[in-house]
Parts: structure tokens; sequence; C-alpha cells
């Protein structure tokens, strides 16, 4: 099968015939329809600050495809099925696992940086990675749900419990914060300020319903964030993970404002003075990835015609041009939403 | 000034002069500008079954106007700012006020029926009566929002915690489960499956937003609402106040599903047979009134264009038609929203 | 290898031998230490009204061991491991599963009621049953804390959210009640206030740390349960499943309280008038079984010297006497907090 | 009337006669019976690194005592009545107020800081402001709950939803954390770390129920703390104040873990790097003073018998050596826990 390989970062990949994998005890096999691209694989392919666990390895941790075989012992009901992936596997047997986290896994395997991923005609998965797909939603719409929007969704709705009524900044209006933005608006939010240093990324979050898009390298960006938003915020979603817009977002809340931070960096941000930040009961927050059923929350919400992701694909690419797609989102990372690597499996 | 009064139960509203009321020491004297009438008021006006405090006394609970005067020691900067009227005076000092749950206060006066009510020229209340109500928000939308929105809103958020992506039933779409609809739209709840005997209302509750709309009077109507709504409910919020309904909002649900009941009556309905009530983990809720908070996030909702709230004033009357105002509500209960009452007063 | 077996409700448990079960693939094969009865098993074994899938069927849900051997594929190092069982044999792959949920899971197998359970020398589990023990806690409290402690502790805490500072009433303070109170005193709630018609169980209630007892058999049941809590409860805990006791419990929750429902039986208790169920903002919330995080949280809290459960174990008797330990809890229900059985594994 | 009284930081206080207040209305008068002295004072009397609003000014806001007369208007039923007071004058309008958030006022001015305190024989406070006090309660108890008891109550309960079963640690034994150290048992919390650099602090904490005793001296102390709790906290409680100690805190913390921060200065602290903060899912929370509700709670704790605080007394004064009271808790910091002035008022 065809499979794009990451062989050194800097380097391009590396789209070259390999075996199809076997799925081994409680794995499945699944024939690859859509595999999206995101930030994190600029990080590991490009600049090559995370670093993969071995090279070469396959890219690619977003994906939706249909099981086609499973291993030994395991359940051939399952065959046949739609199915997007989580985008690692879990262990299953971790208290994080057991208690329905298992973004949080001890020992999860992001596809793509720990073990093969999913931009390849086949990639074989644990059962457990497998999360069902409805027939409503499409392939690469279902690929790209489970990171570039479970993850903001997780965020706002589990970790940040942001409730309608509530007033939200999206720091970083990318693949995420676009995604943010229109889920803030799903979820009831208002006023949704975007904060962005691209005049085009604040114009699409505009049009995506943000009630303000603030640039952030004006003069008091704080206190146009809250003229904005008639006052501090209630929640600041932060996605960039620089230690100035984790920063930025916290100087934006109110009294009981929480800052969601999702954005990964090495740098460490620093809180505000603490008797400020105590006694303004606020709160800073991390949020790593989503949970199941955040995804499967959002394949409903998309079924029932709440949610429409059709334009969040920026572009589509063969998978013999994946490095193409990949040089066309570092080109534009911050404009495009999401990239898309179809795998010419016949739907 | 007029005042439309209660003499007896099923006797027309009278309406009189009577003296300006007088406000005391913390309290505010508002000028009335406009003043919802609602299914309680039939129960106090029409059919005599809930019990006024003393007769005649003014009607309305539900009312919005401009402060024009303060008691002796009030703030005077209160004068002249736009307010609408928590539907009850509450006693400032009891637990459940000191916790910000006013509707819960052990020694509450419900205007219009332990106090005169706002279905006048003037109303004075306790300043803790008086909800700012921000310019973007017009006086009858004010008024209707305290009770026949903010309701519904406190069940389905407060109470309940509807998060988007959640399945809901609306039992009952009179002008409670009307707002209901709108509201867990707002929340992103998916899918929204309305319940009432009314074609009228039925088909109202799909121009607003609802997935399907169901006649309670079918044969397997667990079976229908499952069906619509993709298996059993995650939330059923009833709001007619009666036995069979709240069993058959509780027949809909799902495991770990909860009911939430706004709908008041005398009688008792049966929880299903312990065995399934427990080995589903289901929870039935009872959800009453609506914090000051339901309200100004409600204000928020509609100043940023979120709720539009321009449909659900489904007549107008001046104040010397009171009686007629309630005539038409007792007639179409169940058809119309909301009906509102103007004073006259000068926006 | 010896295990009880029920061959027929009513009819004694007959003790025989039995091959020593398989591991199949992902299943551990467990070496029990101790096994606990309870009043289940008194409905299947004795009384008949709930059903087993097939007879015979070796008893038992309630239980501690060693693992001995790992099926096919199954992970070596599981081997020689102390553990407890969760009560039943989940799937692994339903929605409730995959959240952390296993005792909603949509097709369960209890252990004793629809496949063979532990009350044998071995017993064959999924690995997903296993439940690590730590060395700090011996078989036989490990054994009932799976259920007998895990079930009130879950519908106490993470149910129920009891807080500190929270009043509590007990209903039916048989085993689960007994413990419920140890645990009511742990988690801070006070007052307790146990309600039981055995003059010996009130007695051993005020032992174990209530602050009042009553009979149920009284007057006026809950002007006592009010006096004795300072007013009406925040939290009642229903043990015993008659709709009697559901209402009774409701009957002596003050404003906002809620009443946990963990007995389970037959027949329908009705909840109190409309007007006043939802006036006082009640709830009334089933509770189902325990996840596996209040087992481990259990673990540690007996392991760091906060609980003791000690004086839970009323009486020990040899495998081979199962049948004698089942006719001495039929005799005693409600006396006996938990009865053990040994299997004669050396420790 | 005697009152003690701030000239200048670092002056002795001047007891000295000053006229009776007069309640205005809305007002009450309190004979104050015990006013406890705390951190706070430090930092307005001796260190003047937190400002008072003028000079000179009455100290104290931590004190209970009985209501002798109120203004005009007032609630002459309140007369006689045994109080607790709010540690500061709450506006009681803003949307703080009106949420039961008082600690949050946006225009709260606390006592001894903002306007006279009740280091006197008598305080006139807002209404608003009392705290009834249980019989079962003393004055120099009820006095000290209201800030270095509900505080860390608020932080560990409210907060920082601190569970039974959960591993909490204590940064800063000294009189909050002394506290916090009995009310983590209250709670069910184990095992319970204290970190403090004070030998005797660190007995004590052992002495009053903590698992183990750190001194963050150490060389490895997140290493210490891992191995006292059996892993990363669930929940670290920061009472210092200093970057180093939140740095610290935040360190022992694992996956999911909470830092709950009261300690207040004006340095900042840093996050931990965001790809850990984040890829963890940790969170840190300012947590400010106490709800009206927390010392409620308290009081019914310490009434019941659940609470003990009759050790938490370090000492007690006379009003006339205020000043000497004030040394000596300038001289142990962190060797007492709490100091009371009695004012002579007849119990």
């Amino acid at each position: 099968m065809l499979a794009a390989r990451l062989v050194a970062a800097g380097e391009p990949l590396r789209v070259e015939e390999v075996p199809v994998p076997e799925p081994g005890p409680g794995e499945a096999l699944v024939r690859v329809h859509a595999c999206g691209l995101c930030g994190t694989d600029l990080h590991l392919a490009v600049d090559g600050d995370i670093p993969v666990e071995r090279t070469p390895i396959t890219l690619g941790h977003e994906a939706a495809g249909v099981v086609v075989a499973v291993g030994r012992d395991g359940d051939r009901d399952a065959e046949g099925g739609r199915v997007a992936l989580f985008p690692a596997a879990s262990c299953g047997r971790c208290r994080f696992c057991l208690a329905g986290r298992e973004a949080l896994c001890d020992s999860a395997k992001v596809y793509g940086m720990a073990r093969d991923g999913a931009l390849a005609e086949y990639v074989a998965v644990p059962t457990r990675s497998l999360l069902p797909l409805p027939d409503g939603v499409p392939f690469d719409v279902g690929a790209i749900v489970t990171d570039g929007v479970a993850t903001p969704f997780h965020a706002l709705r589990s970790r940040g419990r942001l409730q309608a009524g509530e007033s939200v900044g999206i720091f970083g209006c990318g693949g995420l914060g676009t995604h943010a933005i229109a889920l803030a608006r799903l979820i009831g939010a208002a006023p949704i300020v975007a904060v962005d240093v691209d005049a085009r990324a604040r114009e699409r979050a505009l049009e995506l319903g943000a009630d303000a898009a603030i640039d952030p390298g004006g003069a008091d960006v704080a206190g146009a964030v809250r003229a904005a938003a008639g006052g501090g915020l209630d929640l600041a979603l932060e996605l960039v993970g620089r230690p100035e817009t984790v920063e930025g977002a916290i100087r934006c809340l109110g009294k009981r404002g929480r800052a969601v931070v999702v954005g990964v960096g090495p740098a460490r941000a620093s809180l505000p003075p603490l008797v400020a930040f105590v006694g303004r009961e606020q709160a800073v927050l991390g949020s790593f990835g989503a949970d199941r059923g955040d995804s499967a929350d959002l394949y409903a919400l998309i079924a029932a015609g709440r949610l429409d992701l059709g334009g969040s694909i920026s572009a589509r690419y063969p998978l013999a041009e994946a490095d193409a797609a990949l040089r066309h989102l570092a080109r534009d990372r911050g404009r495009v939403v999401r990239i898309v690597v179809e795998t010419g499996a016949e739907t």
C-alpha cells in the first residue's frame, strides 16, 4: 500500500509502497478514506521541535475510514463499519482509560508520532481507537472532528464549562480557533471576541460569528477585548501555546474568569501578581485533546444539522501529494482551517 | 393611577383608579411600561385554584419600566434607570436569598399574588426586585423574560445542566415550552423533540427549531419520541404539571437521563418501578422560577442578537383592556406565547 | 474445584466439584480468597424474585483473590496480582463502559446471576473486571468493598454530591446502610440521621456515628427526622427499595434536598404533589452500583487508615458451608452487616 | 468605648477611647466579644505592605459578639442575637453579592482596612455582615471561623472540590494551614501531606492528622511529596503567597491535579512549561475568602461535634493589650494558630 512516511524533520515526506499492516489480537485494520493534517504535524515533520519515536514513521492522526478486517479473537461484527480514529492508541488499562479519559492515558501512542499513522491507504489500530461514524457524516469531516474540532469542544464545554450567556475570547484563530468560534456560537456564548495577529484570520472569525476581532499587536489589547466583551471575559481560550498569549488571555479575564489553555510549547507563562489572581478568583486550566464522548456528540450535532463544517476543509490533496499538502499547511499556517488528504478509497 | 385589580377569581378584572403607592425605606417606585400575563394569572384570576393573599389585589408579576423614585435612605442613583422586576419580593435575609437563590426565598411575596403587582401604572418594590434592563432590550421583551423565558432557561441550563450535543424533549409547548425550544437551540442541544396535544403548537415548535413534534395522544408516545431522538432522551422538560405528562416524560429518558419538572399542580406523579429507575440511574428534578443571573444572561444574549423574542408577543393590550387581555389568554392558552399589557408610559 | 451452585431458588445451594474454568482470550483466572454474600443473593437464591440467567449457576459477585493465569494474548504481568472483582463483567465497548460507567454497561453480566460467580475456588473473568487490591487491604475487606461499600459511596459522593456540613438521612441500616453511615462520617456530613425499623440496627447506627436513630414505625417520622436534623435534610439515601420508604425519605427533605435511591424493587413510588416538589426544587436520583474509581478510592482510604471495616464482617464460613452462610444471612437480614465465605486459599 | 487603632504601619496599636459608633440605616451595632488577629493584620499594621484606606483606623476583621442595636428602619428582632461578622462590608447590590459571592463584592470594605473594624468594644456594620452564631459555638471560635477557618474550607470544598479519597498537599502550615489539615481530614481526603519550613509547624501538622510532613528546604521536595502521597497530588493548597511555593505546589500535582492558591503577595508565579501543564490537564485556581454558607456549615459542624477548634486559640489577650497580641503574632507567625483578643463583654 501507499504511505506517507516521515524520514527526518525538515525533509520531504516520502510517499512509498509499504506492506499493508497486519492487525494483531484486539486490533482492527482500517481502510483510510481521509486524513487531516494539523499544526502538530508541522512540529513533527517540518520544525522538528516535537520528536517522533522512530523514523521512518507513517504520519497522520486525524483520520476516518472503514474497518476491513479484525485481528484474532476480534469482533467480526465491526467489519464494514464506518469509523473515525481516536488520535492516539490508548492502553485501556490505566486509571485514565478506565475512567473514560483516554487522552490522558499513561501510555498513549499518538498515531504518526509513536506508532504508524493514517496518512496511508491502511492503518492497524486497537479496537479501542475506533469511533463509530454516523452515515450522515462524510469521511473528511469525520476525520477532522477527532482532533481539530473535538479539542476546542472539550476545552470549551467539558473543561471550561462554558455556559450560554457567558462571554468568551478566542486567542489564536487558526484551525482550532476557527472551530472554537463556531462551537462557542453553538453553545450560546456571547459576546465572542476573536484575537489574532493575522488580518485574514480576523476577517474569517467575524464571518463565522465572532462579535469582534482584535489585533493583539495593538496598544491596549486587554482594554480592547474588555470593551468588545462589555467587561472582563468569563472564559478565554488560548490556542497558540506561547507565554505572551497565555498572559494576554489571563489579562482579559473578569473576576471568576477562567483561561483554558490548549496551545502547547516549551515555554512557561507567568500568572498575574498573586494578590490579583487570588483576589479575583481566576483560574488557569490546561485542556488536552478530547474524550470519545466529545467526538460522538459532535457527530450527532453535525448529523442534526447544527454544526456545518463544510467550510473547514481549505484544500484536498491525494495521498500521492501528501508532501505538497504539508507544504501548503506550512506556508499558510493560520490561514487555512484544515487540509485533508484523500487516499483514493471508494466511498 | 390606573390598576387592574382582581376582586374575585372568575370575575372580570376591575381596572380602576387607586393611589400611586409610596415607596417605603429600601423600596423603589417603578413606572410600569409593560407587564406580561402568564398561565399563573389564569390560576389566580380565572380558575381560582391558586389563592391570592387578599382581595382586591393588583395583578401582574412579569413587568418592566423605569424607576421614578426611591424611598427614604434609598439610592437616588437608581432613579431614571430602566429595569425589569424579579417576579417576587424576596426577603434578602434568608439563606436562599443570601446564596443568590431568591426564587426559593423563605418568605417571598409574589407580585399580584401576595402583594400588589405591576398590572398598573406604578408599582412599589423593594430595590432587591430591580433587574437592570440594558438599553438594547425593549420593555415588553424585558418584561416577559423575567418569568416566561428565565424559567425554562433556569430549568434547562442551571437545573438540568443541558449540554451542547445532548438530546432534549419539551413536554408542553405553550408559552414556556416555546421559549424552551428556542433556548435548547441556543444551548446547542440536539435533537429537540417537542410534545404537545395541540396541532398548532406542534407546528410552531417545528418552525422554532424543534427537530420533531409528537402528539402525546398517539399509541406509543415514548417509542415515537425515542425514534425521533435516536434513543432515550438525555433531558426531558415537563411544563404542564400533570402526573401523566411527568410520567410520560420519564418514560422517554435514556440511561442517566433526567426529567426536569417545571409544571405545578396539586397531583402526584409516580416514578417508574424502582428497579428500572435505579438501574438506569435516572433522575427527576424540580425546577422553580429562575435566578437573577438567568435574566441578566438572557438580556445579554438578546442584546448580542443571539435570542430573538420578537415573535413571542402574541398580542398587546392597553391597561384599560387588561381584562380582555386575560380573556384572550384564557381562550387561547397553549396557542399564544405571551400577551403583554402596555400601560401607556412614553418610552 | 469446589463451587457453590444455585440449582433452583428456594433450594439449598449445592457445593460440588466442577471443572476449573479455562480463561478465554482477554480473560484471567482468579483464585478466590473471599466472597461476600449480599441481599441480592437472597433475591436470587432464596426468594427467587430476581431471576438468574440459567441454572445451575455458581453464585457470588463480591469477591477478591489472586490472578493465577491469563488467557491467550493476555498480559502475563497480571499473574500473581492481588485483585478484587468488579461485580459484573462489562462489555468494554458500549458508551457507558467507554465513559468509565461500567455499572451501566448495556450488556453487563453480573457474576452469579448471568455468568458463573465467585462462590468457588476459582473464577474466570474478563481482565476488565480486575480491580487491583493494595497490599494493605485484606481479601475479605477487599471483597465486600466492591459492592457493599462502593455502592453507598457512589450514591453519596458521586451521585448525591454530599458535601461536608450537609445533613443526611440513611433510610435502611442493614449492610449498605451501616456502611453509608460510616461513609457519611468520612465525608464530613452532619447531622447524620439513621432510620430503621429494627431496634438493633438503630443501636448499631448510633455506635457507628449516626447522630440520631429514628423508628419509621412512629407517628410523625418526617417530623422526628427534621427535629433530629435541625430542619429538612440536604440528602436522603434510600436503601430499602420500597415505595413507602422512598416516599418517606422525600418527605424529610428540605428545599433543594435530594433523595438518592439505591434500593430496588418492582413497585413504584409517588413523588410529592408537583406544586410542592417543584416549589422546593427537590430531586430524586437513582444510583446504581459504583464505578471502578469508587472502589479504588475506598481501598486508598482503608490503606490510609481512614475507614475501618473490621467490624463489617459479621460472620465467616468456609466454602463447604456456603449454604449455611446464606441461611444465616436470610435469617438475620438487616442484623448482619456482611457475611463472607472463605475459600481456603492460603493468603 | 475602647478601640485598638492603627496610626501608622510599624508603630504600636493605640488603644484609646473613641465614641461608640452610631448604626446608620440598614446597620447594626454589635458588642464585640472576641476578635481574632491574622496574618493580614501583620501586613497592615506591622509590615505596611498592604495599605489601609485611612489612619487612624480601628483594626479587626475576624469577630463575634451580640447585636445591641439596629439603625433606623432596621429589624429590631435582630437585637440580642449572637452573631459573627463577615470579614468585609459588602454592597449587597453588585452581581457577586446578588449571587451569594460577597467575598468578591465589587466594592467590599474590609473591616480594619477600609472601615473601622472590630478590635474594639463595639462595631457598627451593615446587617448583611451578620452571620447568626449558634448557641453551641463560643464567641472566640465563632470569630476565628469567619476567616481563619472558612477561607481554607472554601478553598478545599467549594473552589477545589476536594473529594473523599483524594490526596491533598497543604503548603504552609500556619493558622490557615493548620485548619486546612483538620478540614481535609473532615472531608475524607487521604493521604494528607503537610509542607512547611518550620519543624514545629510540621510536628503540629502530624499531630492534627497529616499523614506526612515535608521540609521544603530539602533536595527533591516534589519527589518527597509524591512518595508520601503515593503519586502526584490531586489537590495542592498554597497558603503562603510566594511564587516559589506556588510553583512547588504545582510541581507536586498529578495529572488532572489542581493547585488552589489562597496566599497573596505582589509577586508573580510561573506555570510549568505549557506542554507539561496542558498535557497533564492541570489547573491553578485562585480562592478568595469564603461565602456566608461556608461559615454557616462550619458552625453546624462544630455544633455537631465534628470539628474541634479548641486547640486553635494559641493565646488570649484583653483589648487593652491588643498591641502585645499583635507583637506575639508577629514574633511567632507560623507557630501560633490563632490569637484572640477578648473585649471584656460578659458572655
